[in-house]
């Protein structure tokens, strides 16, 4: 008989959700979670699908996840058809099959394996499942989480789905994200023609220096939990490809990872300082694309790294580092946040894939968290 | 009766040679040079359509032009069509009337009336027409200059009708030109996440301390013909506008316009050093539009000057200023070369339009030239 874990996954990798859309992945989340028991809100967005579900009174344990995937990029690349799930060597191959939706049949089928064991339990079991993590995030789990905040809805702890592990299953535990900010700046001169530079004003050579003491900046030195605060210049560009025209303008895209010894209003400043001392015309536009977020050492930490400890690795580390992810969206109704979830390696690859030993792990871990939290 | 002059500029104005597609123009010029005697070769290029043209033996003054014209930009901004040509207040407009079908319609009307005055002098009028001028110019008058020089065809003195003159016809004359060198640098860092800068390699980071330096060489001081070498970046692109991905590669395009006192050795060696010193792994290509050239002070520029003295402005100027023209190619064969034509104000612009009274002194001094060249 195949494994539930396996089988929810290879049935969700089979629909190719790719982001925003959900294509009727969480039809079956849902289906599956009305039969144990759950109370379903569905909170549709746009193309955005959305759901809070949830089971008991008090106490919450939530986990968060998404169905949308990333686009499979060149398939011809692939050795088996990303949307037909595909078992070799003890692995699942699919896309989303480590990001996420192995980490999301894990969560039903502990869910499921819990209730039948504890069908009263002290708290509640709540699930927030979006379709819009890859792509904008603009209509996912922050529309759910503001309407939890304005009907006060309490939520203590969050076990996040995202694909934490490096090379063992639960080799790391992420207990919060650094923030992202961008800057788009245009930067402007005055257009001319090359062979009259008196009558034109290049924004190209007027903006080196700031671009460079840009990099330069030094934010804060970090902490115990997080990174130094980074700038990336991303983008700059001036349009036309021609060699005969000094361009009128030039925009620069730069983007901040964030730390929580710095402020959204500190680095806006430093920014607008630096502009203004070298005298630079500028518009910028910013945009906010989450805070940082941090869960010190508390108990939700402490019954994750039991768990993990338990079944898989001894030494569970716990990182801020990489990109945002919804924790960022969570984080603004104050849980104790833990994301935990398959290994990492090929995700948004060519031949993503998970071991199936490390989706039963991941229940058996699942599980117990519940078991610890509820009981 | 409607002048010749105009005639002739409004037949060229009526057709739309944008650039390099001559659609006829040239056939008109060749037909009127037919019936006074002059000899034709044409020699064609892909679209682009040339031809070379004379009449008698001996020492040889060459009338350079193109029949190509810019697009006319957004017709709607135009008070008239710019394809119909169209007589208000005294001038003409269409696209180019100034740029430089109405220099044409001078230089052949000025030929004309030389002939029937004279129809034995001493020495060889010539024609070198081009379609290929206002766009890439590799398959206009240079592929003519070569077929010339294979052949041992001199040429002793060149008149170029670009349109020269600032305020009033022939206050500017030029004598020269700047070489133009354009420099796509490729430069290469390391793609990857903006959250993992550790990764990457950040090719614009690394590049901006090099460019500033690159804006910052002093290559020459100039000389008593020529404003000092110049470098512009013209354009700079790091490719996709996305915020969360460090760029692979960044394309840097600079054009230097140089004069006689720089060599293109000498431009490029400062360059390579300077991405040396800054140990940047790059790619160049480099494109050399054209030498600088000089006509220094000689019997030509004499000639041009009693010319505009005797019909039009005082006291012209020489000048070596602005882009490149078609004088880098003539200039193979090592003439005298002078440029003069018509009041460049409004050329390439909407609403392009010659004075007709420009029209008709122009044809007089071009006439005066022949006279004194050939007689």
């Amino acid at each position: 008989m195949i494994c539930p874990i396996v089988k929810l996954a290879s049935k969700l990798i089979s629909i190719p959700s790719i982001s925003p859309n959900d294509n009727g992945c969480q039809n079956i989340l849902i289906h599956k979670l009305k039969k144990i028991g759950f109370t379903i809100e569905k909170i549709n967005k746009n193309t955005t699908n959305n759901f809070w579900a949830y089971r008991g009174t008090g106490k919450t344990l939530t986990f968060l996840g998404h169905t949308d995937v990333v686009p499979p990029g060149e398939i011809l690349q692939w050795n088996t058809d990303p949307f037909n799930p595909t078992i070799k060597n003890n692995r699942l191959y699919g896309r989303g099959s480590a990001d996420m939706k192995g980490s999301i049949a894990a969560m039903i089928i502990a869910v499921e394996r819990f209730i039948s064991k504890n069908s009263n339990y002290n708290g509640r079991i709540s699930f927030i499942i979006t379709s819009d993590e890859e792509s904008k995030a603009t209509h996912g789990t922050i529309k759910v989480v503001k309407k939890l905040i304005l009907r006060n809805e309490k939520i203590d702890y969050c076990i996040i789905g995202e694909p934490t592990s490096n090379t063992v299953l639960g080799d790391t535990l992420k207990n919060g994200r650094r923030g992202s900010l961008t800057g788009e700046i245009r930067i402007f001169g005055k257009q001319g023609h090359v062979a009259y530079p008196d009558l034109a004003e290049n924004p190209i050579h007027k903006s080196l220096l700031f671009l460079h003491e840009l990099t330069c900046i030094k934010w804060d030195n970090g902490n115990q939990y997080f990174d130094k605060t980074n700038l990336e210049i991303v983008t700059i560009t001036s349009g036309n490809k021609i060699n005969n025209m000094i361009p009128g303008e030039i925009l620069i895209i730069c983007n901040i990872r964030f730390n929580t010894e710095t402020t959204v209003k500190s680095i806006k400043l430093k920014i607008l300082n630096l502009l203004n001392k070298f005298n630079l015309k500028n518009t910028i536009i910013w945009t906010l694309s989450g805070l940082p977020f941090l869960t010190k050492n508390g108990i939700l930490i402490n019954i994750v790294r039991k768990s993990i400890k338990k079944y898989s690795c001894k030494n569970p580390k716990t990182s801020t580092s990489g990109g945002t992810s919804d924790g960022r969206f969570i984080a603004l109704m104050k849980p104790e946040i833990v994301e935990l979830g398959l290994i990492n390696k090929t995700i948004h690859k060519i031949n993503e894939y998970t071991e199936i030993s490390d989706l039963k792990l991941l229940t058996l871990i699942y599980e117990n968290i519940i078991e610890q939290v509820l009981l």
